[in-house]
């Protein structure tokens, strides 16, 4: 039985992981808003060339994709495809009552590898540097899927 | 220690709330559906060309990119940006057993702010009106998982 | 009062449906991974297109949108839509603590009407069987959260 208290290692190894998981999300979408600011391009609604405090001089190439603010879209797009996945599978990966050390490798694990992910994806690195980490997270959140569904069926 | 009883306030407050998002984002979906349907425009696959009870009467040109029905993609995608990072947030500042008044005022307060970002976008409130909003369920969600680090972590 | 034990057979049956939704939304991701490496197109990063084992002939085009790859996407984008509201309605119905059997037709019922919905998505079936197949699975989690709203709030 497990009952849920932060107190508990391995539930709190899941509480920092997932937290910090949740900055990420939330701040993909900050970074997308300070790039748009930043280069004044790479909107998306009509409704945003009315002028303001936002955007001073509107011109319609401000509706362009615009690679500068649509790497941060794509990034945070990549965060939705993997962490909400993440944050399920790890938290039935804890119901499970896994060894300590495997909650800390797996999770923090996760959050290294998308790190490193971000960093790769910011700065343009080559593809296969971007699919090694990518790899990484991915194979983490599926060995913990996997991990449930055998505690569970056997 | 926290045992989940839905007699608890905290975590009724939670269920509340996070079902609601629930609905938010389901019915952010037949938003889209009800659109397509009434314009027949901004269709996505080259197979929804096929006629048939939804789409009597079929185009090319039904398959181009239509403002009236990728709004509601756009604010799907806003929502799916927001919403699971509040639901993990969410439930992880619940396990941190806070005040009542104080989960009150964030899980409530973040409903009501997509709730008027909601509102902002589908009317097409100028940008700083849909960015207020967005920032305020933004900040609700960045505050929880600091609340939870600096809750595991001190 | 639930306290969470993955004996308990409501809680294993949501277990089991939700780590096969985080396969499926893993093996989304893997499915554009490989379509892009099998037909070499539907690349979304301008550094993509550097030369190496991911990609040993580069060429401009592979950055065009390509049905092949951009489906694989598409689906991706539906799972997202869905699946993380599943998780968290899910999961708020296991607290309601429903009838066994409940639980199975609902949670289950999502998992096969998923798993048609991808089927119908991967070969191409007219609109109507696509959407047969993600009305069942919409509904199903707009049923759980009411449940669990009329559960709480009466």
């Amino acid at each position: 039985m497990t009952t849920f208290d932060l107190a508990d290692p391995v539930l709190r190894t899941y509480a920092i992981a997932a937290a910090v998981m949740v900055l990420k999300v939330m701040g993909q979408g900050w970074m997308t808003v300070a790039r748009m600011m930043k280069s004044g391009r790479g909107l998306v609604n009509p409704e945003d060339l009315i002028a303001g405090p936002l955007n001073r001089t509107p011109d319609a190439g401000q509706l362009d994709i615009d690679d500068y603010v649509d790497r941060s879209r794509r990034m945070h797009r990549n965060d939705l495809e993997n962490i909400p996945a993440f944050w399920m599978a790890g938290l039935l990966f804890v119901l499970s009552a896994p060894a300590l050390w495997l909650a800390q490798v797996l999770l923090y694990g996760f959050v290294a590898a998308r790190a490193a992910h971000f960093v790769a994806y910011l700065t343009k690195q080559r593809h296969e540097v971007r699919a090694a980490f990518y790899t990484i997270g991915s194979l983490i959140v599926i060995y913990m899927a996997l991990h449930v569904l055998w505690d569970v069926l056997t």
